[in-house]
């Protein structure tokens, strides 16, 4: 798992940052009136990379990639150029670096900075890889025996999401309104949903386009990084509105992500295999190596004004199928794949009850509240609450992280006049 | 429904075009070198509408709005620019007009141009709003009982479709390959698709962002104008994968919409109501007057080398739901829309055999297929099968067309080795 690269940011050299020499994580940021531009994450601070390549410190290409407030434009530029931009960081960030004295003015602490979107979403998916997961939503709404639909062991089921509706942590979420039908009713009601839900999941980003199909390696090859997600659900919404064509205004309230995107290289050293197959898979699904990642994740929960409860402990590991399976497998049609696209993994439930990336599972559909440290019990979300999602890449005295992922659910807006 | 304006360019004057200056259709064309640009449809002719701006006869902004292939920009600019730009392009273009010769030098011939996507589709989304056609395929499936689901008369059912699918008419469609599971056989197998099929339906195009949710008027008033629309379906792909999320790689193959937009204004005329309702709507969703318009359309299909037959005729005024109560609903959960959102109509059927707008349904699922002009038979497309939806709302003595959403069935690729 490689060992800490030592920084002169000393921050950086700490056990505890999720921001190592060894991750280089991307993100957007402006500290007091500047506008949002460019940054990487070392240690506690954040050195402005729009401003290396202003000062020449930062060549990527012929004309400026990072003079817009989005890292689409590196990502265009490909792996190799993605491999060279990550060499240059680490020898201007390193121990011991000639040019520490002119890196130096572009540092800024992260307590100073506020961050925004790290890309721009071009399209959205969202999948349904997580076996536990399906077979816990599967066994309580189809019952033990047809807990995994037919087609789960053979595709990575997955459907497009609404890029217009992913946001960067710290975006306060607001409960939807939608079409509510109780059990007993005969008649749907239109109502503010009553069982609001997290997804616990990472997020790859395409970084280079496809053209016609790929293979799994060649779609790993596409990946440019990854985020935490958050797949804000609202129950009740989805289990009205989504048969035949799918879950639609239950996923479209908001999806958060993580600020900082950490690249695919940065995590190279925590490779390892997905789980076992339970039947193989047709060729252009099969994995030429190991195509996940070990990544210890956690959801943690706040009541307004209380302490915060971790619910939720799991590994991305855990996924049956790799982002890189998934990115395969959505090109199979011609579906042309292009920069900036956002792959959701699915919700990444464990095989434990405390290793639940939902709410929905962890109170097994409301039937068993989960109790907060304060005393509290939370079948769904209840306005006010904070959900925070961290993960991290543990190595040899370091660890690669995404800062916090986090959003705070806020009370649905009064029915508009238009709606009455 | 209004009378035909006369145009002094003679062709726009005649029953027959697609084009009279009532009108006043929107795409992006090239004639010879040139570079794709802003134009306006006009009987047999494109006014070049960028050109008109850099001449100064046309001034919507205090900067430039047409000097980008696409007309997004207008878009953006709101309703009141949208009917400034009509009045004056109608009062240029006019008989009698006093900058006819001004005019004149821009005008390039339909015949002679290439034509390109019209605008930059921001998300694509895809309705199941007609109800004819959701009872023949829920007949099909589940029975004549259940034919349509519990939730259909409440919710304009709709999923997320693919925007980097969406095609410019005239563009080749590659027959898919994906998963495919013969209801005898016990896994998958990934081959060519084999019941590619067509679905004929009007795209509507969201011209205004919303913040939060909009009244069925309000979304009225965001919509810029509409396309013709095929989407391109693989039926035996969806029947493998859809459960539970709904259709993926079936749907992302290509979506084909017409090269040219018609604003909403020229079907104003043509405006009527949509079907009584069989339940009563939840307020959100009522309509405050007629929503829907009387449209013509039909569908025709050419084997490779053979005459053309119409397969379906059918109108826009079957569907259940409006666009503008698709859009409404959409905003429900606060998904933000915007400027360059495509919603599909949904597959319009009608209730006559005849008037069915998808080979699924027109063949019955295959058990009766349909015979061409030439004696040839389809239950679903062969290659080299070329497809034309026309489609116009017909006044006295002029009709409102969209020209032709025409594509050709490409037989599918060899499998490439990634796949093997």
């Amino acid at each position: 798992m490689g060992e800490l690269r030592k920084s002169w940011v000393e921050s950086a050299n700490r056990a505890d940052t999720d921001f190592p020499l060894n991750n280089l994580a991307l993100g957007v940021f402006s500290v007091g009136e500047t506008e949002p531009r460019c940054g990487v994450a070392i240690g506690s601070m954040i050195v402005d990379a729009c401003g290396l390549e202003e000062d020449g410190l930062l060549v990527l290409a012929e004309t400026p990639v990072l003079d817009v407030p989005f890292w689409n434009e590196l990502m265009e530029l490909g792996p190799e150029a993605w491999a060279a931009f990550r060499a240059r960081m680490t020898a201007l960030l390193a121990e011991g670096s000639e040019d520490r004295n002119r890196v130096r003015p572009h540092l800024y602490r992260q307590a100073d900075a506020a961050l925004y979107m790290p890309f721009l979403v071009s399209e959205y998916t969202d999948f349904y890889a997580g076996k536990h997961h399906a077979e816990n939503v599967g066994t309580m709404f189809r019952g033990p025996e047809n807990a995994l639909p037919p087609n789960w062991l053979s595709i990575p089921i997955g459907y497009n999401g609404r890029a217009s509706s992913v946001v960067v942590s710290g975006t306060p979420v607001t409960r939807p309104w939608g079409q509510l039908k109780a059990p007993d009713a005969e008649l749907p009601e239109f109502a503010p949903c009553r069982r609001f839900d997290l997804e616990l999941e990472m997020g790859a980003i395409v970084g280079q386009p496809s053209e016609g199909m790929v293979s799994v390696a060649q779609a790993d090859d596409m990946i440019f990084g990854y985020v935490l997600l958050n797949d804000w659900s609202a129950r009740d919404i989805q289990a009205w509105e989504y048969q035949p064509l799918g879950p639609f205004q239950a996923k479209a309230t908001a999806t958060t992500i993580s600020p900082w995107i950490v690249m695919k290289a940065a995590l190279e050293p925590f490779r390892t295999s997905t789980p076992a197959r339970a039947r193989p898979l047709l060729p252009y699904l099969r994995e030429p190596g190991p195509m996940i990642y070990d990544i210890d994740l956690e959801v943690a929960l706040a009541p307004e004004g209380g302490a915060q409860t971790v619910i939720a402990r799991t590994n991305y590991r855990e996924m049956y199928y790799s982002a890189a399976q998934q990115l395969a497998h959505h090109a199979t049609s011609g579906c042309p794949m292009n920069v900036g696209d956002l792959l959701g993994s699915g919700t990444i439930s464990g095989p434990t009850k405390d290793s639940r990336g939902s709410l929905l599972e962890l109170s097994w559909g409301g039937k068993e509240p989960i109790t907060l440290a304060g005393g509290e019990t939370r079948s769904f979300l209840e306005d006010g609450d904070r959900l925070t999602l961290r993960g991290a890449a543990k190595g040899q005295g370091y660890r690669i992280g995404f800062g916090e992922c986090a959003g705070k659910v806020v009370a649905a807006m009064a029915l508009p006049d238009c709606a009455k």
